[in-house]
């Protein structure tokens, strides 16, 4: 029993599976065009079916950045993971030998701390890691070509882990302001990796890509691997970088308006408890779906407070759909999900990977 | 059986009980020595057993922002509840039916469209409401004054409600630079509400306050609520406000140092997910406990980037307490806490009220 989209209780994480369906063909068959392999990041959508929809279309595994998200994916069925977050710790290195017994598993890493660390779980066979390289985000990994193919010849000697290759996350394409400089960065995160790899003598693996970067990262030489996540829903920061349009971005927060305080002001039912605050002071940081005369202004917790020409905004009652600033912190922030087709609730999505925080 | 403080997996939120309690007892007391009602906000703690403690120690009531908190909080015995958001759409209305056969309800709006909403569930004892007035955040309710006064008298006309008071949150307070400063915003959101409660001929309750302003309202003539809420953790906001110590702060996140991939760069594993991006941009929005010599840079979902001295950061495999930038949405990430005394675990606290967004 599901429920009617216009019965639906506000605020609610609404999923367009039309526009989740063409999203994930699209990317895989960039990804199969382009010769590489597809591992998509979980963390988008945290939902079992999403991610048993991407290996169906080609993916051929998937990457989680948490042991609690790997473990929720594994109970569906998913055996091709990889971690990409250092893990440390006896709790974290017990599940991952726990992991392994069930799936194939890759982390990535970037210290011969935490290789060492992993090792011990590889004493039988070994671990396999990817070293991650700083392409210009400046959140893990040492810079490419001499530090890091010296990082590499490190841990390759630390027993219990078996170097496949490197990876990197051009998180900085998202700040990016034109194509050309999007591809530029695209075109660096690949080039840094596979300089890096010649200066170790070759490694199989080279694994890139943000879903900004990922359809022009797949076109350049040497790359062999690339995992967007966001693509599959799409955001405000999608439009902004003028990779999505209203109809691709497939998650969308219905929300109530329960207030017209002033005739310039409307207030809905979906503060940062539904949106979260990604994106604050960010121009059109979140989008009102067919309504771009409205403007959020600001968010408190349970308010979103959005301005419109005077007298000319929403009724208190009328529903509207916000497209969130940033799709994955969001999804995180519900239990449910509706997934809707064609104006109707087609299923109920659970965020099965919710609030794995560990 | 808990767990061993040193052998909390990270990130976990941390819950420092004596602290929690010494802040109950102090704002308890600071409301009863100025002869005002104290009914918390639980959006802070979302904890059945913290709302117990606050109404253990005085407080008369609670003050939730969503039917499911509320109904949350009436599963653990909680028998005086103000609703203040305004309510609206039939399942939210069952809903508020079905509570009040439980608890004293009260319910804050600032339109006659909700009061008339709310007045259907009001036909034979009607539902006490409070008017919100804007006294300077510019979210809900209309100015004080005659604005307001009118609407008062509008929403008295409804059938079903009882119009028992004003009700203001001075948001803006969290954005003041000086006590002085915090002092004015305090006083004029209580005269601005009873300077319109005497243009209505008076009304029996004046219903303010935030953590910022509780403590300077309670003294003001004519307030006889206060609805302090981040009181009983602290967070960043309100040691840079100058209202708490870090000693002071209950909530904070256990992590663990994962990379040092820079001399002068350490990450944790506490990002987003665990902290929220509330605060970014502001001066010290996250604070190393006990280390001052260490900032936090910025923070993805998973990651949080810390700078040092070089070579002076922590080690890869150190455990550092963060105070999050603004409590509430931080509990709302997880969904337990653990509760700490005397640097040992004493008790595992369910966040029940988490994630409730209707």
């Amino acid at each position: 029993v599901t429920t009617p989209y216009e019965e639906i209780d506000t605020p609610a994480l609404i999923i367009d599976l039309d526009a989740v369906h063409a999203n994930i063909a699209e990317m895989a068959a960039m990804a199969a065009g382009n010769g590489v392999r597809l591992r998509p990041h979980i963390k988008t959508h945290k939902m079992p079916e999403l991610a048993r929809l991407q290996l169906r279309a080609g993916a051929t595994g998937i990457t989680c950045a948490k042991l609690g998200e790997a473990e929720v994916m594994a109970d569906a069925g998913c055996d091709d993971i990889l971690l990409a977050f250092p893990l440390w710790g006896r709790p974290k290195l017990d599940r991952l030998r726990a992991l392994r017994e069930r799936a194939r598993v890759r982390v990535s890493l970037d210290s011969v701390e935490v290789a060492e660390q992993v090792g011990t779980v590889g004493r039988r066979t070994p671990v396999e890691v990817l070293v991650e390289v700083d392409t210009g985000l400046g959140r893990l990994g040492r810079p490419p070509g001499a530090p890091s193919a010296e990082l590499v010849r490190e841990i390759a000697r630390v027993p219990g882990v078996e170097v496949m290759g490197l990876l990197t996350h051009a998180g900085h394409s998202y700040k990016t302001t034109s194509e050309a400089q999007l591809r530029q960065v695209a075109e660096r995160e690949v080039t840094d990796l596979v300089e890096t790899a010649e200066l170790c003598g070759g490694l199989a693996e080279i694994s890139v890509g943000s879903t900004p970067t990922a359809r022009h990262a797949a076109t350049v030489p040497g790359v062999t691997e690339i995992r967007p996540g966001t693509y599959i829903f799409n955001d405000a920061a999608m439009l902004r970088l003028g990779l999505a349009t209203e109809r691709t971005v497939a998650a969308r927060i219905l929300a109530t308006v329960i207030a017209r305080p002033a005739p310039d002001r409307f207030v809905v039912d979906a503060g940062s408890k539904a949106l979260t605050s990604d994106g604050v002071g960010v121009r059109d940081w979140i989008v009102v779906v067919g309504r771009p005369e409205l403007h959020m202004a600001f968010l408190s917790e349970e308010h979103g407070v959005g301005r419109s020409t005077p007298g000319q905004g929403p009724a208190i009652g009328e529903r509207l759909e916000l497209i969130p600033s940033h799709a994955c912190p969001v999804v995180n922030l519900f239990d449910l999900a509706y997934g809707v087709r064609g104006g109707s609730v087609d299923s109920e999505l659970l965020v099965a990977a919710r609030g794995k925080v560990r």
